[in-house]
């Protein structure tokens, strides 16, 4: 665990994740609500594919706020789906390829090391939809 | 980061908090839902106050599920107590003293380093209503 960088002071104040959400309306684009120690808090709405990416180091957490999201993921045994429905927690272990998709929409939260990418370190294409990023600041 | 030990694996499927919460009664006695790397997600039922107590080494996250929470905070130009309503989320910064007290219940997630004591690494005397542990295995 690194020291907490001091040029990056924690909120003062509890955040509402409903209010965070309500600041911003880019789809699979990250706002980052808070972090502890030299972890993120991430917020994003998300609806429609991501894309297939791998984090070679870390595990990602997903909690889902609102709507439902799916996760394709490919193992060693071969390719599965898990659904998560809203209030359900999921860890893709690191290494995993996957594909998070919400054909109906969604509100995620995830926990993350700092300056982990949304397209992990290796990924399919870009397109457009998908913003490339280590999580944008929460402009409340 | 350190590596995932392998006797710790990930669970395989997404796990509802509502599920988790209900499996069991014990307040102020966390479970861990899942993990990510070296720290764990843990789930809680929360009623009353929980002591003063510090954790020297790592923030400690908060994001209140059910109910609303109060974290009492002594810090160094004095003592203030911020309310979390239902769905916020808030960091209490390494080494400020707190308390936690929910007079109308609350149920919380918390993400913090594995092995960090829920009465921290200094603290008040331990009342029979706390458990002092490092989170217990959910049992579903």
């Amino acid at each position: 665990m690194s020291p907490t960088n001091p040029a990056r002071p924690l909120p003062t104040a509890p955040i509402s994740l409903h209010t965070a959400l309500a600041s911003f309306s880019a789809l699979w684009s990250p706002r980052i609500v808070t972090h502890v120690n030299d972890y993120d808090v991430r917020v994003a709405k998300v609806e429609g594919e991501h894309i297939w990416h791998v984090h070679d180091d870390t595990d990602e957490f997903f909690l889902v706020l609102e709507g439902e999201l799916y996760i394709a993921l490919r193992e060693s045994d071969g390719e599965r789906t898990v659904l998560l429905p809203q209030g359900s927690v999921f860890t893709v272990p690191r290494g995993t390829e996957h594909k998070p998709y919400a054909p109906s929409g969604a509100a995620i939260l995830m926990f993350e090391p700092t300056g982990t990418p949304t397209v992990g370190d290796r990924h399919d294409g870009i397109p457009d939809h998908v913003d490339a990023t280590t999580g944008h600041a929460l402009d409340l």
